[in-house]
Order: C-alpha cells, then structure tokens, then sequence
C-alpha cells in the first residue's frame, strides 16, 4: 500500500506529475547540443503547454520558441514570450487573432501554397517572418524538397510582400520517429540537412539571400552527434520523453520525466487485473506494441517519495482503456502488494497528448 | 469553396458543432422506449458533457442523471440536477468531495469490493445509495454475475451499513458493441437481463428485498425492441452516436449528431491529400477499420447552412493524425471543390472521445 506522504497523498484523481530535475535534465542537453553547434534553440512548448516548465527553459537562456496553434501563441505570449513561431501550415481563418498577436510579439508564421501567401498579404495589418514548410520525406504537409521551382515561386512572392519577410526553409522531419537505430537517425538527419541545403543554394542563386534552415525531432534532439548544418532547431517532445521515445531507443526510462499519478478502484487477481481512474480522456487512446509484442498504452511505476517513481513494473502494462477506465495487466505478486485507493504512476506512451489532456491537473515534483 | 455564412463563417479552428434537431430526435427515440416500458431513463451524460444539452433531455422529462466522475457530478449539480449516479468504480480517494456532493444533491455510487464499502461507512458524512457494478461478460470491472455468494457478501456488508442504502445491481454490457447484427444485441440484451435477474432472485432469497437494475449501452438503446425485465437505463452516446456505431449497424449516418468542424490548411493533389487543423487533441486517436478495411480517424462532409453538413464525402476520410493535424485521403474532383480556408466536417469515430476534448470549443447548429 501507498506510505503517507504529502506530495501523493494530495493526489485524488488522475493527475500529471511533472518531474522537475528530469525536465531540466533533458533541457540541459539539448541546450548544451545546441549551444556547442552555435545554432538557435526554439524548444516547440506543444509537449508541455506550461508557462510554469516554460521558466524552466528561460532559466537555461532560451528566448525563442515553438507552438503549434494561435491559441498557444497567445498563451505564451501572456508570459512575456516575444519571440515565437507557429510551427503548424498557417490557418488563415485565424487572421484577426494572428494580427492581435504580431502587434505584441515578434511572429513567425509557416506558409507552403501561394494561397496563404496572398491571404497574409492582404489580410495582415503588422509585417511579419514566414518560414517556407519543406517535406523532407514525411509526407504529411510541405512543399517536397525537390520542388525546387515551387519553391522558387513562393519565395519570390514573398519577397514581393510587403507585410512578408522570408526567414527561411523550416521542416520537421516525422519519419525520424519510425528510425531502428542511432544510426539511421544519424542519417536521416544529414540526409534532412542535405536537402535543405541545397534548396537554400538553389534560392542563393536566384538572389534570394540569408535563408536560414530550421529543423526539428527529438530523435535527432538526443541522437545526433553535431548539429551542424542548421541555423535553428526545435525539438520538443525531450523535454518529457515517453515510452514511445523509450522503445524506440531513443531515451532510457530514466529520463522519463512525467508520469499520470492514477488511483486504483478495482482489483481482479483472479483474470491478473487491476482497474485505475485514467482512461483515454486522461492519457488518450495512444497504443504502442512493446518488445513482447503486446499492445501498451502506458507502462506503470510506483510512486516514491523521494524519486518521484519507482522504475517501472515487470510483467505490467495498461493494456486496455475504455472512457475513464484503464485495465492494467500485471503479476499475482505485483497485485497482491497494491490496495484500492492507492496510486499507480503511468508512464504515456505519448507524452504530448497525456500532457494535453491533463494540462489542467498537473503537479511539479517535488514541491 | 464554402458559401459565405454568418454560422460557419465565424468558427476559426476545430469546432464541435451540435446539430439540435438531430440530438432532439435521437433523446425522443429513447425517450419513449423507456417511457412505454416503464424504466427510468437516467441517460449517461459524459457523451455530451453539456449543461445546454443537459436541458434538451429535461424538456424531455429526463429527472435522473449518469455521469462517470465526481468533477462531471460537480459539474451538472451546478446546473440543478439533483439525481445523479456516478457510473464508475468508487474511487475512495475523492471522498471529501463525495461528502460535499452528497450533502447537495441525491447521490449514486458503485461498489464492487468490500474494501471500498468499508471505506464509504467509515468516511462518509451523509447517507447514499450504492449499487452493485456487477460484470455481465464484458470483462472490463465488477463483480462477475456467476458470483452469488460473493455479491450477497457484499450486499450483507452494505445493508448491515448506516451509511449505505443498496439500490440495485447495476451493469454496463460494453461487450454488446462487439455485436455484429440487431439479433446479436437483442439476444445479449435479453442475456444480460437474465443474467441480472438470476442475481437478484437469489439476492430476494437471502432477504434482499426491493432490489433494482440497471442496464445502459447504446447498441441496446437503439436496437433492443423491448426493454423488459429492467427498472433503470442509462445509455449515453445514442445521443449524438458516430462513426463507430454506424458501422457497427448501430445508427444512420443521418443519426449522427455532431461533427468537428476543421479548417482546411494545405492541399497536396499530387497524392490525393488535404491537411486540415484537427488532430489527435482535437478528435482523439480512437480509430476503427471501415467497410473497405481502411483504418479511418473520421468521416468526412462538407458544412451545410441548412442541414448542418452534408452526406459524407465518397472516399474520403481522415486517413492520419498528429498532434494538431488531419490528413485527409479524398478523391481529386473532391480536392478540387475545395480551397484553403474551407472548413471540412469531420464525423467522429468516437463521438465522447471528441466531445471531450473539443468541450469548450462548441456550437449548436443552428444558432
């Protein structure tokens, strides 16, 4: 059973504990990457979405940062954020708001089609950066990298705005997440450079000048020797990590740094069950396969007054999830030692969507 | 592209929009089933979440509520409702705000562990009543049916407490969603029912009088023909239904009441692809296969300033999410019908899940 502590004992329902010397941890790397490359940090805050873990950044000489929607931009700009960019194709339903925002801070805004460009030229009242969104091979959005052409022309009618100023190509490179090994991050990333590269020479040579190239992963974040190549770099989800990050090699279960504080309402010995207060409206319906090949959509700790948590329990694993129920399979031994009304640490497959569905019940360990 | 609109035209980024006559029409169905069989109709609110949707169901004389979770009980108690039974495992943890609930309004709670009887008696400030989760085949928690002398156990525990009132046995058959035709769910219907009533002769034979139940799944509410041999039903999601129950043969897609209204950002016709601002913290990851074995995140129509939205759109379908983008895989005259800055309706696969997440991002249709 649970021992009396303050910090566990003020949890009553799902909540997301926040470990702080984790959290900067992983910052420290990744500043201490990019400062050693000469590149500019701009962590991407969707991961945390907290003015609180936001400090903790600043506090390591970040000033510049990532969102991934106005809402956020505004959020953050209420924190004396002024230097941010909105790393998602520009919604351009949002225009009011985009204006209300670069009249405060300074703005970045990603834009892939004529389309948008026009609407921002004749919609925008402040001037402001665009960044180019180039696919480097992830096929979500962005104009393909070797589009050399289409790329041209969009650069040439932003440099024919009068609101617009060019920064430069941004990319985010998502098929990093589906790389085996150190290795193959390793070159997916100069193979990412590669290509932004000689996209900016290409620009360079039709007159377009100071294109700088901005990139960002976190399996490049914690895999990739030197940085270099780059201008910017915009990682985000290292700041948490997950078991997602976990199982694919890219971060040790250590530098895990938040975890779902759950109480457990039911126990089944007879089927190997438990059932805890967390579901998909608290960690979301993120599932990953684990080395055993069993569908996981948390692997669970112990909490610990000291440490936070425990590492986590063999055999055990939520294993289904419904609403507000999660089913954890787990060991006769490991259930046995467990009571109604004790707290089970889930660690998120997927840090970012726990981290967004319990933004409103987090709590920083220690106090 | 879309008609200028005032309804439309105002909302910016992701949208729930509730279609009003459809909800209306689907609370009516159930309505009167319950009404000409003489059960009591205590919906499930966590669907909805709505204080406004709330009163649509209280114009349809609905007194008693569900919810599945002491914030939600909270929450709909602000809004006077006074009956509500929270539908999941007592979690002990939340006891001083069971207490302060309890003192407000007539509550409901589930138990299905001598510890957790143990702990209401000895922390509760103010009598309740309690039901008996019992597990009906679904697996998920509760007492499985077959276990007489241990739910007799209980139901001793709880009669011989001066805090708890026994209410009833009560279930929810989550396996009648794995069902593949109406006799499917009537005959576990009729299953679950039989079930319950074994439980409650024997209960009756060891001196247990006036015990009730209480039964409630969607598949039930929509295809049982008869609602025999209960006192109480508590369906939920039938009230706005999705993606999921339409292709479990549940509902119409003419049924389904809400839809994620999302701005479209890019467009790539090169591979048959829209991007639009509506990802996995918008519509949830849940994700089912569709007829043609395509894993979908959700349907897809085009808003309607008479009828809410359309049809849903021939192949097409959210194919892919993130964090904050859709990938929608569509045909190219459909792509070609449609501009950035459109909104695209988005039919969810799981309709609580994105309710949930988009609850404060809501309009009713129409204004």
């Amino acid at each position: 059973m649970n021992k009396s502590n303050d910090f566990f004992d003020a949890i009553t329902k799902p909540t997301l504990v926040i470990h702080r010397e984790r959290v900067q941890r992983n910052i420290t790397q990744v500043a201490r990457k990019t400062r050693e490359a000469g590149v500019r940090f701009r962590p991407h805050f969707k991961t945390h979405q907290s003015a609180e873990v936001g400090e903790w950044f600043r506090a390591q000489g970040v000033e510049a940062i990532t969102v991934s929607s106005v809402d956020m931009a505004a959020y953050f700009a209420d924190f004396q954020w002024e230097d941010i960019t909105i790393a998602f194709p520009c919604n351009i339903r949002e225009l009011p708001r985009i204006n209300e925002l670069a009249a405060r801070v300074r703005l970045n805004l990603l834009v892939e089609s004529p389309e948008t460009a026009a609407a921002l030229q004749s919609g925008l009242h402040y001037p402001l950066q665009v960044w180019i969104k180039i696919d480097v091979g992830t096929g979500r959005t962005g104009i393909p990298w070797d589009q050399y052409e289409q790329i041209a022309a969009l650069a040439g009618q932003i440099a024919g705005s009068s609101r617009l100023t060019l920064a430069g190509l941004l990319t985010h490179a998502g098929h990093s997440y589906r790389a085996t090994s150190p290795q193959e991050v390793n070159a997916l990333y100069h193979e990412t450079v590669g290509h932004l590269n000689a996209v900016r020479e290409y620009l360079a040579g039709r007159g377009f000048a100071g294109i700088e190239i901005s990139v960002g992963d976190t399996p490049s974040a914690a895999l990739v020797d030197s940085l270099s190549g780059i201008n910017e770099f915009r990682p985000g989800n290292f700041a948490y990590f997950d078991v997602m990050q976990m199982l694919h090699g890219v971060c040790r279960e250590e530098e895990i740094a938040v975890a779902a504080a759950c109480p457990v309402v039911a126990k089944h010995p007879e089927r190997g069950e438990l059932v805890i207060f967390g579901g998909a409206v608290h960690l979301s319906k993120e599932v990953i396969r684990d080395a055993q090949g069993e569908e996981i959509f948390g692997r669970v700790a112990l909490p610990h007054p000291q440490e936070g948590w425990s590492s986590s329990l063999a055999q055990t694993h939520v294993a289904r999830i419904s609403q507000e129920h999660g089913i954890i399979k787990s060991s006769a031994e490991v259930i046995a030692g467990i009571q109604i009304g004790d707290l089970l640490m889930v660690l998120p497959v997927h840090s970012c969507l726990t981290a967004d569905l319990l933004r409103r019940e987090t709590r920083v360990f220690p106090e």
